[in-house]
């Protein structure tokens, strides 16, 4: 099917600007021109990759796990992902006396694989379009908030209905905000066992100092086995590892299930994702990790408890950081407004899309409702990240305002079944507390709440809250786990007055919240119908962790004037980055075995102007014959700020090149068990 | 005259390998096979470049400035060179009122040229071989002080006898360790007048964050004009400026006066250079630098006292730093081990370079026998650079010995007419004097020599002998620099009892040193003969601060795996480093002229594989045509070892691209009595 309606010369200039761009659906896959696909470098047939009456194809190799995406090598169900991705499988086996952690693992047969209790994988079976099904749901006439209410509940009922199959692990997904709702059906694999694992020092080198950045070294790959009936999978898609490698200008593609992305929004709403989420970030979160790094200087106990905090708020902080400057590189904000513009003045004149451009004004109304609200909003959602105690003690006040309700009319996330899960938060709690820090902390929040006319907070200060609680106490804290809304404002506990005196506002801020999706839900379809039609071409939609591909070619970039980052590294390069200290220390036997200087020359990582975002950790990179030619798990900090917009300057993402992996299994550590499944030996 | 006896593809070969290394003398250019330059670049024949029956040639259009090059770039002695070798003259005329050194300077007709009292330049007139004459100089069967006394000797009455002649200025150059001497006879001109200065915010922009480094956006030129009787010098030879300019894989030639390299060392003495020299200065000068810091610490006094010591430390430790990692990462040591047995067994079966070899394992024993006493050598040197206090007090009796001498037999830098300089020294250190740092670093230094069995250092330490001294007080020691020998020591003041049983290890030491450079004076010329016979093609000497060329071509490097620095940056770069504060703050003029996308297209700085090292500051690059495409100011990092062995994958010099030059005088400084003249206009 030809999409394409434009002349040759200025198909090949749109073409060129537009190559990578784009986390294209199976289905899209069949709308692309198959020439441009094969000028890309694409030796198959797009219908291999995809075939919509089974509904399956070569992308289903790619299959889910948690926050990741994994790839079938094998036909017996062998499984390629990050090192990062499969941890918990490999830390589940990893005692001091068998530290698989550190050493790694190999099977050496079929009987050494480990199972683990808790990896498991979802392999694509079936897309049904669900969209007329959950618009039938909406009733006629109601508000934004029961609208998202009934679009939820529907969603949860196809959902119940398609896991009735056994096995069965569905979602619906919502595409362009929703103007199309997609059930996905997947089958789950539970019984995933742990074939191989390089040295951590080899899976995480260069930790955090290499982390977003380039040059790499990081040899992030592990794999393992899916078994269905205490048998080996049999799976009718794998990708078989190419007996060639990349090199700079090759093509790739790259399947997976990348998380969210937020390219659909209008620019207004960038703008306030800029402000609202981003700058607010900076601010607060740069402020408290200075505080925590000050209050716990020269405490053990202190920088302890505080670490797992300051980390989230130095990665939130970090992103942040890079989203800013790369909506700044990208002028992607300024872009989108062009973008806007011309999809205005083109729908303008067509009486088809008055309804779209009526959702348009809207949105901008939203957008700026919200911005009105923004800044007191960002204090009411950083309650959950700040303050050990606040946090605390507003989640026992919601738990016992939720508890008084019948269980399926509680909000989710405090049903029945969560409760353990609260309870154990709680208890675990006093780990991460150390008072100077969470004073410091809840007099920072204090001071800003005042700011924002959060009245509960005025005349409160932070000594005087610790001074007058309780909570910070483990077993008076699970006490009042079990108690009402009665009996905890009757321990006049001024942590508990607090939380119980902001509950009714961030009550209201939820409705709010869920009033404005609501709404969302109801403008964004009508409005991206006149951007895809104005495109005249396959729009990619917004990733909601629904399988993808996407198309590229092996490209370096140019961070700054007079210098570029060349797309390939060596292991040349991971030797010469060793320091012999975590995370730069390599295991002697790797170090000896990559004496010679043909071995030094092994290719190590390759960047690729693929268009990833977060979910695709794992993600296979394969050639133009579909062959794995490495494996996704990282972007560079100059492309942080893709999920707004694709910058063709430097929107790339790195992957461990399956040479280092092969050389790794073969020339080091001679799992030949493996590399016989893989048709290596 | 052909001087490759070689077979085609093997010269070829030869040729790419050595293309770019070699500081070549006017004379060498002439040996070079013409092809070979003309396959490079060179467009003009070589004897336009030098005309050795003139001694003269374009070469000549690159002067010598103390410690830099210039470039006379029009026939009336319009000179261009770094904005950091004009500095002085800028600042002669930069008062409150009038700050040249902030804004620049332009002067629109040579009435506005402004005269300086200090800025002298040389032209280069002759070359005279003296070898004959400094060998018959050197009385038969002398030791090899008395050696190098006489050699010393000799080169003096030469330059003074050249001198006679009023204006010119000689020098005798040491070739080879000694294989060649050669008189540079050339004349002074010392009527230099200021006709250009950017802002310095330009001329140094980057300051230190960027020295050394890539990428770089420095616009180091300013502008001169020599003066001869009143009256604008006439010069014969200059560069015009290129009407376009260089790209990637571009050849050009860069002429200047390099100051000294050190290739012409066997490998022992490099690695001697290696561990005495930079270990040591790493290991000391870094301890140093630790301790300046902990003592300074909260003291603006103190800070402000050592920020000159510091600074000085901090350059020394750095290039230490660089040359380390410059001599591993061109395994230079090694590369000259090689060499050197491979001319030694070259050599083994000649006999007439049976002399040769036995100099070379003679140089071998003076480098085991400097291993031998390298480390207690190195604390001898630092009394200079270390502590305030014992620097003084060793200066003091060093003074009062030599004073005691006739004037003529004084060592040199102890005679009458350096008294002055010597009190003056002497006067100023009260500034540089803070006694917390002082004592640390004397500290450091005592138990240093201590190891090192410096007898006088054993039993003494640096709070005693504080306590013990007036030498700390200015009017005392500027009593002591009159005081004989005999009163120093009558006064029994612990600094100087100290430097006064310093003094005779100190003067042992200065014999032991002569001595040995008298014996290299000796030995290197016989090694070096078989070195370039077994090369069997010109060989560039060493740098002696004469006039060279070197021949390359614009080019990146890798300075790691996985990054490429591209050979040129844009005035973009510029301003995406433009920060507002120093050295990052481009004056608001500038920025404004800058706007345009074109603008910003404009080539700043570019990097070639030209051979160049300190005394090339200001040097012009120019095409294969002689035209001025550039300006040497620095090299990268990665090249400091550049003066122990060329080293093709980092050797690369850093140049201002003249359009940058001419696009600030043209669009932003509308200078066009300047941009007449270089026929711009």
């Amino acid at each position: 099917m030809r999409r394409f309606r434009i002349g040759v010369l200025f198909f090949v200039l749109a073409a060129l600007a537009l190559a990578e761009e784009g986390k294209w659906t199976p289905q899209q896959v069949l709308q692309i021109d198959p020439t441009w696909l094969k000028q890309q470098g694409l030796q198959l047939p797009a219908l291999k990759l995809w075939d919509p009456k089974r509904g399956t194809g070569l992308l289903a190799a790619a299959v889910a796990l948690p926050g990741c995406t994994a790839a079938f090598v094998s036909a017996n169900g062998l499984i390629l992902t990050n090192h990062h991705c499969l941890f918990g499988l490999i830390q589940e086996h990893s005692t001091t006396d068998n530290d698989l952690i550190t050493n790694g693992f190999i099977a050496r047969s079929r009987e050494q694989e480990l199972a683990g209790k808790t990896t498991r994988i979802t392999v694509p079976r079936k897309f049904t379009d669900v969209t007329k099904a959950i618009e039938a749901a909406i009733p006629a006439g109601v508000n934004d908030l029961a609208r998202l209410k009934a679009i939820e509940a529907k969603q949860k009922s196809l959902v119940a209905e398609c896991e009735r199959t056994p096995g069965n692990r569905c979602s619906v997904a919502a595409f362009d905000g929703g103007l199309q709702y997609t059930l996905v059906e997947g089958f789950e694999l539970t019984d995933i066992r742990l074939v191989y694992a390089p040295p951590r020092a080899v899976g995480e080198f260069g930790g955090e100092p290499d982390n977003f950045r380039w040059p790499r070294h990081t040899g992030d790959f592990a794999m393992a086995r899916a078994y269905k009936d205490g048998k080996p999978y049999q799976c009718e898609f794998f990708y078989p590892i190419a007996k060639t490698g990349v090199k700079a200008g090759d093509f790739v593609m790259l399947m997976g299930y990348p998380g969210r992305t937020f390219r659909s929004m209008t620019a207004d709403e960038m703008a306030n994702e800029r402000r609202l989420r981003f700058e607010m970030a900076k601010d607060v979160f740069g402020e408290w990790i200075g505080l925590l790094e000050q209050t716990t200087k020269g405490s053990a106990e202190g920088t302890i408890a505080v670490s797992v905090m300051l980390k989230n708020l130095n990665n939130t902080h970090t992103n942040a950081q890079g989203q800013l400057d790369g909506l700044e590189r990208g002028k992607l904000v300024e872009k989108q407004r062009a973008a806007d513009d011309a999809v205005v003045a083109w729908a303008a004149g067509r009486a088809a899309f008055a309804g779209a451009l009526a959702a348009k004004q809207d949105l901008e109304k939203l957008a700026e409702a919200r911005r009105a609200t923004g800044a007191r909003d960002y204090l009411y959602g950083v309650i959950g990240t700040g303050s050990v105690a606040l946090r605390e003690a507003a989640s026992l006040v919601r738990m016992a305002g939720e508890r008084a309700k019948a269980d399926e009319e509680r909000e989710a996330g405090y049903q029945e079944r969560d409760w353990i899960r609260i309870r154990a938060a709680l208890a675990r709690d006093t780990q991460s507390f150390y008072r100077p820090s969470d004073e410091a902390i809840l007099s920072s929040w204090l001071r800003r709440a005042q700011a924002e006319k959060i009245t509960p907070a005025v005349g409160r200060s932070a000594l005087d809250l610790f001074r007058g609680t309780k909570i910070t106490d483990p077993s008076e804290r699970l006490k009042m786990f079990n108690e009402s809304l009665d009996q905890l404002r009757a321990r006049n506990d001024s942590m508990l007055n607090l939380a119980l005196a902001l509950e009714p506002e961030l009550r209201a801020w939820r409705v709010a919240t869920d009033t404005r999706d609501g709404a969302i839900a109801r403008l964004r379809p009508e409005w991206r119908k006149a951007v895809i039609a104005h495109a005249g071409k396959p729009v990619a939609p917004d990733a909601n962790s629904t399988l993808r591909v996407t198309f590229g070619h092996v490209k370096g970039y140019s961070p700054r004037d007079g210098v570029m980052y060349t797309p390939q590294t060596t292991l040349a390069g991971m030797i010469e980055k060793s320091t012999g200290e975590e995370p730069f220390a390599i295991p002697r036997f790797i170090l000896d075995a990559a004496r010679t200087a043909k071995t030094r020359e092994i290719p190590l990582n390759f960047m690729a102007d693929t268009d990833t975002t977060g979910g695709n950790s794992g993600s296979p990179v394969v050639n133009g014959r579909g062959e794995l030619v490495g494996l996704n798990f990282d972007r560079p900090w100059e492309n942080v700020a893709n999920d707004f917009g694709y910058n063709p300057d430097v929107a790339r993402n790195i992957s461990v090149d399956v040479r280092f992996l092969v050389w790794l299994l073969e020339d080091v550590q001679k799992a030949d068990f493996i590399l016989k499944e893989l048709g290596l030996k």
